[in-house]
């Protein structure tokens, strides 16, 4: 075990609360030796690691959801590992699993709140977005809050997204027709070439928004599932029809603010249209977590869901991978290959 | 018959489109004969009228969930009146009925859209308050989108108009913590010892509103109940509790406003805190109206449920009257006694 523990871990802390966007210098890297595991422990070495917009909530000290990130201390997030150690009976060298981990190529864990993932039915990248956090989020938010009918429109924001790109593929099981918003002509062109929305809009080309989503959803809107929040979603409110329900997944557009934002007051579209907003995270439906993994295994296998991952290379490059989110650089779920 | 048809039958018409607060002027009075009914109609004279924030939005031209009114024409309104003449076997002179009619003193109907009323179990104007329209809203706002559990906390804006003070009633009935937001100090005071309210905020003369919410409501907000929007309802979101619910009524603060009103944007509370918004009118829940009469009846026979009616005497002070309810000098539903 010697050999092991005179290995290199590096680690990433969070060296200063990013003031709006951030920077690699809210970073910083530290190195120590791999720990030794004690009797009931099991050591990882970290295969995957996920970056995602939330983590940007957790890197302020305002209260949320969940605890706020401490200063130089390590970030963690979504990390798929391999056992490569054990004194634990239930794991075995070789395993595999996904779980809230730290920003570490090795650590120690008492196999609590991970999950045994199967590298033989889905590649272990799908089981950090389709078959984890970004599909489940998508596939709850869509299905019990927006509860969508065959030949509704759902439009989404964000649709080239890691939620957004599975939102639209759902919505196209159940039978809807699908609008999706993202920022460029290539995203745009994916959508629907890759996951099969009936239209997209470029938000970065066009000036009407609001006129664009009205022709791009000649029945109006009945389902908006929001990533964005902001002037993408004035527009769409703005085409909401009576009844209509309001997925409030994310606010990517307004993360990195330095204050809060300021819009169109909702209430009087609210009670127009007899709407409902609804904010939601995926956790709420930890319970329902497993009928919604067999859910999207079963239309993976049959080929009715297909994903997009933007996979970077090597653990130093965490930090810019997560930076890049925020420019929009990446195609589905923004993933980094230790 | 003749002797009536020589009757003075009076009318209000809407003169002009209000630009923001509705003035005299935006109306106009009209006189003609008094109509003679022909078979299967019934004169109908005119004892009480309804006057409603809600009538506001049908006087601009802009989209809503109801047709606006239209320029030169009769405005109507919820209506008590007495049948006074009848070729309709259904309906016999004496009857009392409740509907959507015209503001003038007389009318013919065919009985359609009426509801027979019944002066003995409750006093003519209740139906038009408690055990009408308003005491519906609350109820079926209250108890559908709400749908507060025991021991939970409840804040009501336009704490002390027709529907703000039935909701808190409502809410203690089932068992909930419930504190009312008004404009005065009488107000206040008429929530905790007529309405049962456990405390009061007055948001005339409170520096901080989301402090003071803090202070009344110490195991924060589960359950608001908006009758009014604006800043008032930014300190409310603001001490939202997790999986809080915002029942979005009215709003009454920018019915006058000539142009959108922007404020904080919601997004980020509502993903924060898992937070449902649900905008509504009460024709929503049509079906379910018996059902909502008979208990709301038989609360106010229990004597668990009083109500509040400003009257004010006089056809030709409608206008006024309906002005009025955008200065809050109205406690609880204001109707006019012709």
């Amino acid at each position: 075990m010697k050999t092991i523990t005179t290995m290199e871990n590096k680690a990433i802390l969070l060296n200063s609360r990013p003031v709006g966007k951030p920077t690699l210098s809210d970073f910083k890297f530290s190195t120590e030796a791999v720990p030794e595991i004690t009797e009931g422990e099991i050591l990882l070495k970290t295969k995957f690691v996920s970056v995602d917009p939330y983590l940007r909530g957790r890197m302020s000290d305002a209260e949320s959801y969940v605890q706020p990130f401490e200063l130089q201390k390590v970030i963690s997030s979504g990390v798929i590992a391999e056992v490569v150690a054990s004194k634990l009976a239930s794991y075995k060298v070789g395993d595999f699993v996904s779980g809230l981990l730290e920003w570490k190529t090795y650590q120690t864990s008492k196999g609590e709140h991970l999950l045994k993932i199967d590298e033989t039915l889905a590649p272990l990248s799908a089981y950090m977005g389709v078959l984890g956090m970004t599909g489940l989020t998508a596939y709850f938010g869509l299905t019990e809050i927006g509860a969508p009918k065959k030949g509704e429109t759902i439009v989404v924001s964000g649709a080239a997204g890691a939620v957004g790109s599975i939102v639209g593929q759902i919505g196209k099981i159940i039978g809807c027709r699908v609008v999706g918003i993202a920022g460029s002509d290539e995203k745009v062109e994916l959508l629907k070439s890759k996951f099969g929305f009936d239209a997209g809009i470029n938000y970065n080309t066009t000036k009407d928004m609001t006129q664009a989503i009205a022709t791009a959803c000649p029945d109006g809107v009945d389902v908006y599932f929001d990533n964005v929040g902001g002037k993408i979603s004035d527009s769409v409110h703005a085409n909401i029809n009576r009844f209509g329900r309001v997925i409030v997944c994310g606010a990517i557009s307004s993360y990195n603010e330095t204050s809060a934002q300021t819009g169109p007051r909702v209430e009087h579209f609210l009670i127009k249209k007899s709407v409902l907003m609804q904010g939601f995270i995926v956790g709420n439906y930890a319970e329902k977590f497993p009928k919604g993994m067999a859910q999207l295994s079963q239309w993976l296998k049959e080929g009715k869901l297909t994903y997009a991952e933007t996979i970077v290379d090597g653990f130093d490059a965490i930090p810019q991978a997560f930076i890049h989110l925020f420019d929009g650089k990446n195609n589905g779920k923004m993933i980094v290959r230790v």
